[in-house]
C-alpha cells in the first residue's frame, strides 16, 4: 500500500522525550526524566466525592455534548483566580477550556502560523511547543536566557530582524531551565514586544507553584490586549482530566473557537464538571501549599545531593518554583552520550538537544525532581555524578 | 491591536449548527436540529460506580499523565468487539483513542492533507468532517448518494477526473441523510477504492444503533488496509467522555501518534478508566438494545407523523437506525427560508446549505427525532407541516 503523508508531518519529530520513556519503563531504573506531577499530591477522594456529586445532582447534563467555549462556572473560577491572585481582570468570556495547555498550542498554531511564518522561542524552550508550532511548518527563531528572563537586547534584536507573529515563553520556573523571568525583565519584555507587535504567548503551568521567593505577575499584566496566557489544572489538580485554558481577547479568542470546534467540538464536559465541583468544595489554596511543600522538600533533596556528588565544574539552575531544574556539563561533554552512560547504571534524564531548535550533542539538560522521593533522588544523583567524573576524566 | 491570522482560518466557517443551536436554546422551541442522544439514555449510575471502582482502586494512576495511544485494555476491547460484531480483526496496535471522532477527523486531515489535494465526500455529507478538513485547505469534490448508498458511477468518475487522496463516507445512517450503504455497495465502494488508491476514511458514530433490518460489516473489511475506520463511544455510553477512536494501518497509525502527541499529548485519561470500568462491570448489548429500543419508537413516531401532516410532494428518508432523517421539499423552496417561517412557530431542524460543499438555499433539511419525545415530535412536525404548506402556497 501507498499512502501519501501531508508535508508538514516530515517537520515533526516523534517526542524524544517519548523514547525515552521508554528507557524509564525498567522499574529499577531511577527516572529523573519524565514532567509528572508527585502522584501522592493527586486530590483522589475529593475527586471521587466530586464525580459522584455531579453525577448524582445532574448526571444527564454532565454526560450531554456541551460548548465549545467551556463550562462557564469554570470560566468563571479561573476569572475570579487571575483578579484573587493579581487583581488582574479577564473576563470568562476571553477564557476558552482546552485539552491541557498543549492543546493550546495546537490551536495557536493553527489559527496564527502560515508556512514560513517566523516564531521567537527562548533557548532552551519547552519542546511540546516546538512540536505543536512545527506541525505548521514556521521558522524558529530562539532567544538566550538569562538568570533574570529572556536576554533583552538579544530579544530586541531578533524582534527588529525576523519580526516574528509570535513569542512564545515560560516566565515561570521555565520548562526545561527551571528559570524565573524577574518582574522588572517582564515589563521590559512586554515593552518590546508591543513595539514589535509580536503576539506574546505565555504559557504557565507551574506558575502557582512557587515554593520559594515572590509571585510576579504574569507579562500579560504589562502588556494587555496582545497577548494570549496559558493556564492548566494539570499540575494543581491532575494531568489526566485534560483541563488547560487560553486567555486572549475576543478576536483572537472567536478564531480560537472555530478551531477548536472543528478540532474536537469541545472539551471533555464531564471532567469539566467534576474539577468545577471539586474546586466549589475544596479549598485549592490549601492543596496547592501542600504540593509546593512536597515539591520544595524534593528540590531542596536534589539540590544538597547535586552539592554533594556533582563535580563543581557542572552548573545548575537553583528554581524558585515549579517541577525541573537545569544542569550544563563543562564542554565539550554531551549530554546524550551521558544519557547512554548513565542508562548502564538504571539513572535516566531528559538530554538537552530537544530543546533547541537547531543544535545538537549540546551540553546541558534536564533534571525532574517531583517525582521521585529523596532516597531515589540520593542514590540517582550520586550515580549521576560518577558517570559523571568518569565521563570528565575522558575529556 | 492588529492581528493576523492565518489564512487557513479563512477557509472554515464557524458551524451555523452552533447558530442554530442559539434559536433552540429558547425553552419554547421544539428543536429537531441537534444532534444530542438522547439524556434518558446515559447510564448515569453505572458510570458514577465505575468513577468510584476506579479512583478507589487504582486512583493515583488514573489521574496522572499516560500514553498517546490510549489504555491499552480499552483498545483491547474496541479490538474484540469487532470480532464479536463482524469478525473482523483488529489489532489494538492499530486503534489509537481520540477526543471524539471530530479529533480523529483533525488528526486525519494534518497527517494526509497538502493545501489544494482532493478530497471525495457524500453530497450531502456530514458537516463536522468539512469543517475539519477545511482547516488543511483541500478541493472538495462531493459524489450524491442514493438509497442504497454513494453513486458508484459519479465515484468512479470523480476518483477518475481528481484521484483525490481521502474518501470521506458515513455508511451508516449516514448523517445528514440517514441512509445506509448495502452490502453490495460496500464491496464495489471498496473496489473502486482500491483501484484507485484513494484512502478510505469511514466514519461509524451510529452503526451500533440499527433497529431495523440486518448489521453490514464496515466497508473497511472488504478493502483491508488502504482504509481508515473512526468509531466513538459518544452515541453508545456518553458524549460528555469525548472518547473515540481511529483504526489504521501501523504506518498512519504511528503518523497519527506523533499527531496527537503535538496536539494534545493523550486523550482524557480519567475518562478512558471510567469508561473501560464501565465496560467491564456492564453488559454493553443490553444497554444499546436500550437505547436501539428508544430510538425506533422516536424514529417511527416522527415517519407517522410526517405522513399524517407533510404535504405527499415532501420526500423523506426512513432511516434503519440511528439519529437522523431527511427532507427533501419541492423545487424551488428553500429550507433557509423554512427555518425562518419555522422558528416563528418555535420549530427548527438544520437546513440542508451546510452540508453541500459547494451549494446554497438548497431544498434539503435535516431532522433529529432522538432528543425529542413523542408529544413533543408530533406538535413539531405537525407545525412543520402547516408552514410547509403555507410556502408551498406561494410558490
Amino acid at each position: 500500500m501507498k499512502t501519501q503523508f501531508a508535508d508538514r508531518m516530515q517537520h515533526v519529530q516523534k517526542s524524544f522525550i517519548r523514547e525515552i520513556l521508554k528507557v524509564t519503563l525498567n522499574p529499577e531504573v531511577i527516572s529523573f526524566a519524565g514532567g509528572l506531577p508527585n502522584p501522592d499530591s493527586f486530590p483522589v477522594e475529593e475527586i471521587s466525592a466530586a464525580a459522584q456529586k455531579v453525577l448524582s445532582q445532574d448526571g444527564k447534563n454532565a454526560m450531554q455534548y456541551s460548548t465549545t467555549e467551556g463550562y462557564l462556572p469554570l470560566r468563571q473560577m479561573i476569572s475570579d483566580r487571575y483578579v484573587h491572585r493579581f487583581g488582574l481582570h479577564i473576563s470568562p468570556d476571553e477564557i476558552l477550556i482546552t485539552n491541557g495547555s498543549q492543546q493550546a498550542l495546537d490551536l495557536l498554531g493553527k489559527v496564527f502560523l502560515n508556512k514560513g511564518d517566523n516564531v521567537a522561542i527562548e533557548r532552551p524552550g519547552y519542546l511540546g511547543a516546538i512540536q505543536a508550532f512545527s506541525i505548521f511548518e514556521p521558522e524558529f527563531h530562539s532567544v538566550p536566557l538569562n538568570e533574570d528572563g529572556v536576554d533583552l537586547e538579544l530579544l530586541e534584536t531578533e524582534l527588529q530582524s525576523h519580526s516574528p507573529k509570535l513569542f512564545y515563553t515560560v516566565p515561570n520556573f521555565q520548562n526545561p531551565s527551571g528559570l524565573t523571568y524577574s518582574y522588572e525583565n517582564r515589563k521590559k519584555t512586554a515593552e518590546i514586544l508591543y513595539r514589535h507587535s509580536t503576539v506574546l504567548i505565555e504559557d504557565d503551568p507551574y506558575g502557582e507553584l512557587r515554593f520559594l521567593g515572590q509571585n510576579v505577575p504574569p507579562v500579560k499584566a504589562f502588556l494587555g490586549e496582545n497577548s494570549v496566557l496559558l493556564g492548566s489544572f494539570s499540575k494543581i489538580v491532575a494531568p489526566s482530566m485534560r483541563l488547560g485554558w487560553i486567555c486572549a481577547n475576543r478576536e483572537i479568542t472567536e478564531k480560537l473557537i472555530t478551531a477548536k470546534q472543528a478540532a474536537d467540538l469541545h472539551t471533555n464536559f464531564f471532567s469539566q464538571r467534576v474539577v468545577t465541583q471539586y474546586l466549589t468544595d475544596n479549598d485549592l489554596d490549601l492543596h496547592i501549599g501542600k504540593i509546593k511543600t512536597m515539591y520544595k522538600l524534593q528540590r531542596d533533596c536534589m539540590v544538597e545531593m547535586i552539592e554533594r556528588y556533582f563535580p563543581a565544574e557542572v552548573k545548575y539552575t537553583q528554581p524558585e518554583g515549579g517541577m525541573f531544574l537545569w544542569v550544563t556539563l563543562p564542554k565539550p561533554m554531551s549530554s546524550i552520550t551521558l544519557f547512554e552512560s548513565a542508562s548502564k547504571v538504571n539513572v535516566a534524564f531528559v538530554p538537552g538537544d530537544p530543546f533547541y531548535v537547531n543544535e545538537n550533542y549540546v551540553n546541558t539538560l534536564r533534571l525532574n525532581y517531583t517525582n521521585s522521593n529523596p532516597t531515589e533522588i540520593e542514590e540517582g544523583i550520586k550515580r549521576l555524578g560518577r558517570v559523571i567524573r568518569e565521563e570528565m576524566a575522558h575529556l
